[in-house]
Order: structure tokens, then C-alpha cells, then sequence
């Protein structure tokens, strides 16, 4: 059981290590010189998520070694306390220079994320919490958005191509048709972090990564927002669907949406979660 | 017929004019002091929005006054060389605090987009471009990009309340249909910018309005991309479809898009335009 020391300590080291491992992202991403590779379909890795990674995991096996370490490319297994690291989210925005990216490492005790850290080099924006220490944006208090109707709403969505691209579009005419609007910006922990920080009024996913997930849903639970039960099931060793909403919005689409809407079974979930 | 020497000198001028209204519209946008109201459903307008066009309009006065000048809140009418300015492109995104907005100002000529300057004051990025003159990214020369295959392509999209949510959707699964995926991040200038700058491989909003496309276009047309005949039907004064690509991404779609696909019809525009 981590202490709210422990959990403090860990933030701040997350803090410092992500700023220092993004600056030096930023400067590899500004300077174009870096190799790609496919991993699957519109799926890449470059050799600056790999470093990255090494240098996170680096500074983690000096400062809590006996923590477990889960990264998007090096792998790893979960245990009792566990970080989940996702070097570079957004990789495809990162090696085209389209600036919406950022480092997530999220920690995963007895299977609740409990603490987060989520940084944006571009924009040198720092999006943290621990369970019972509140959620920050460059040290100042977030909370999430109040937006109480639909169609004065903004969702954030991510897809994946191991679900089907139908699915996905229905989800758009559904939001459209009830007079919200969404954002796609290509990377789920910055997206998750600006939910946190009333930027957005929710956030889904059909299939989406731990490491996409750990640190964000940290952050939006001490923010005010709710999510599905992510990672229970799947020992976040799985990709899974999340929906992630503030109250208010889980008020109102609770009201507001069609029985049949591809939604409605996750924002049952929701409820009794 | 404006000379290489008047381009120049009215491209100077909107670099030094949206840096500096930019970067006061960024501390606006962080303070979160300012009044917004509803135009329309979804589309929102700040008191900053006003005071930034009544800022860009009084330097134009001075430095251009034979020029017309047609803006998106204070309206106007073409001339034979119109500036066409768009105080913050993104309204929506700007009064949430979602880091995707710009400033925008464009020149049309005898119909055409000669001259374009998008600012991007989050990230401090200037997008510019004049005919003939080249198209830079803080100065430095940009290009489109080269992606051959339509599943590695990505494509930056725009909606508006104006046309149907079935129709976006429907493109939306065309495009994850063929492998392809895509971006909606909220600012039609900023995304045509991205497009020049070889971060996406096409743009479509099935209604975009002037404001948004003016400087886009001249600067996409010097960084090597191609788009259908904006504007000239309407005489840059009502929304119109927009679509936007490479080279490489145009010839692709040619071979791989379905005969019934809702591209189809602006491709072939895009082809004999």
C-alpha cells in the first residue's frame, strides 16, 4: 500500500523525468532526424520513442527499483505497483511534425491508476495528480468542464484499426446528430489530459492501450471526470474500450442519447462503475 | 495587377501584424478573461475575436488603405484586391483553452489567393506565402509531403452544422475504408497550414467559409499542393466545399476512391481545375 508520500515522491520524479525526456523529443521532432518503422497499420515506432523509453526506464530502476515497469516497446508485466509508460502517444503526429503528442507515465496499484503524469513538449504544458492530491496543469488547480448540454459539447475520440472503421463513423453521426461536436487529434493520453482540464466534455475510444490510459485516467479522476472500469478485466495487459466523461456530461447523455446508439452500453457501464 | 515588390511588402506586413495580435490573443486565451457569445449553433465569438479583427483592420488602413478588406466579424465586401482575415480561426478551441487555433489573413486578386500568413501563436509558428514568392515556416522553405499509398495517408477534415452529419460520417468510414486515417483538430486554416507543411496529405469540409481558406490556399498553391476552384463561383462571399491535397495523395485517390464515393465529385473538379 503507497503512502500519500509515496505517491508524491513518484509524481515528482515522473515530473522531472518527463520534462527532460520531451524537450529532448521535441528537439529530435524539430530536427526531422530520426528513423521510422511500421509496427502494424498506420502504427510506428521510431527510434526516439525507443530512446525515450530507455531513458524513463533508466530513471525508474534508479529510483524505485522495486516497482514494476509496463513501456509501449520494451513490454514488461504488471505487479503489485506498477508504471505504464508510453514514451512518445502519438507517434504518427510526432513523425510528421503534426504538434499534438506527449510522454504519459501513469502508476497502477492493485489495479487502480492512482497516479499520472502527462507532459506536451510542444506546448510545455505538464498535466499531473495522485490520488488525493488534486490534478494541476504547470502546478494551478484543473477541474473539468461544466458544459451541461449536449450540443454545446466537444467529445475527443481515438480510433484504432483493430475496430471496425463503420463503428467509428457511426459514433461521429450520433454525436453530429444530437448537435455535439468532437475533436480527433491523434494521440488519447493528451486527449484524456485536456478532458481533465475542461478543454473537452468527454473522451471514447473502441480499443485503446494501457499505456494510452494509465496516467490519463489518474489525472481526470482527481480532475472531477468518470470513466468506465478500464483495466479491471484485463489486468491492463489488454487494449479495451474507454469512455470517459465529466458529470455533467454523464448527466446528459444519459437523458440525451438514442437506446440503440453504439454509446449506450459503455455509458451503462459508466453509471454502475 | 499587383507587382512581386507590392506581394512582398503586404506579406511582410501580415507577418508583423498577426505575430503581434497573436501573441496577444494567446495571453487572452490564458488569462480566460474574455465574453463569448453564440453566433449560431456551435459557432462562438469572443470579445477577443472583435479586438483582434478591429487591430488587424487599423493596421491594414494605415499601411493599405486602397485595399478592401472583408473579415470574418466585421464583414465587407471584395474589391479587386481584398484582404480576407480571420481574427481567430478555431473560435471553439480558443475559448476551451485546446491549443488549435490561428490567425489568418489572406489577399485575394482578381479572384485568386496571391498571398497568405497563418500564426499559430501556441506553438509560435508562422506559415507564409506569396505568389511566385515561395511558402515558409518561420522562414523556413516548406513543402507538401510525398506519402504515395492511400493507407499511410492522413487527412485533416472540417464540419459545419450547415451540411448533413451523415455525409462527414460517410467520409469518415471512406477514408478508414481505404486504410487511410484522419484528423479533425477544429481550425480549417490551421489544418490547410499543416497540409502545406507536409504534417497531413488532404483537407475536406463539405462548407467552408472564405475566411478560412484565402491564406490557406495561397500558401498551400506555393508549397506545392493542389485544391479545387475555391471562390470562384461565389466571389468569396458564401461557404463552399473544399477539397485539398498533394499531388501524390490526388493521383492516388484518382486510382483508389469508389465511383460513389463523396469525394468523388470534388476529385474530378480538383482534376479539370
Amino acid at each position: 500500500m503507497l503512502s500519500d508520500r509515496d505517491l508524491q515522491t513518484r509524481r515528482e520524479t515522473a515530473e522531472t523525468m518527463l520534462r527532460d525526456a520531451g524537450r529532448e523529443a521535441l528537439a529530435a521532432c524539430l530536427s526531422r532526424d530520426f528513423t521510422v518503422e511500421a509496427k502494424g497499420h498506420q502504427d510506428f515506432v521510431t527510434a526516439i520513442d525507443r530512446r525515450t523509453e530507455d531513458r524513463l526506464r533508466a530513471a525508474l530502476a534508479r529510483a524505485f527499483p522495486q516497482d514494476a515497469v509496463l513501456g509501449e516497446e520494451g513490454g514488461g508485466a504488471p505487479g503489485p505497483v506498477t508504471w505504464i509508460l508510453d514514451p512518445i502517444d502519438g507517434t504518427a503526429n510526432f513523425l510528421r511534425g503534426f504538434p499534438y503528442w506527449c510522454l504519459s507515465a501513469g502508476l497502477v496499484a492493485d489495479g487502480d491508476p492512482v497516479m499520472g503524469v502527462i507532459y506536451d513538449p510542444c506546448r510545455d504544458e505538464l498535466f499531473s495528480a495522485h490520488r488525493g492530491g488534486g490534478a494541476t496543469l504547470n502546478g494551478a488547480r484543473m477541474r473539468v468542464a461544466e458544459t451541461g448540454g449536449i450540443d454545446r459539447a466537444t467529445f475527443g475520440l481515438g480510433f484504432s484499426f483493430r475496430t471496425p472503421a463503420q463503428q467509428h463513423a457511426a459514433v461521429i453521426g450520433e454525436i453530429l446528430q444530437m448537435g455535439g461536436t468532437y475533436r480527433m487529434p491523434g494521440a488519447g493520453a493528451l486527449t484524456l489530459a485536456h478532458l481533465a482540464a475542461g478543454r473537452l466534455d468527454g473522451f471514447w475510444e473502441a480499443s485503446i492501450h494501457p499505456w494510452d490510459v494509465a496516467a490519463g485516467l489518474a489525472i481526470l479522476a482527481e480532475a472531477g471526470g468518470i470513466a468506465t472500469p478500464y483495466g479491471r478485466q484485463s489486468g491492463w495487459r489488454a487494449p479495451a474500450p474507454l469512455l470517459a466523461l465529466t458529470p455533467a456530461m454523464a448527466q446528459a447523455l444519459a437523458g440525451g442519447l438514442p437506446r440503440d446508439a453504439v454509446w449506450s452500453v459503455p455509458l451503462q457501464q459508466l453509471q454502475s462503475g
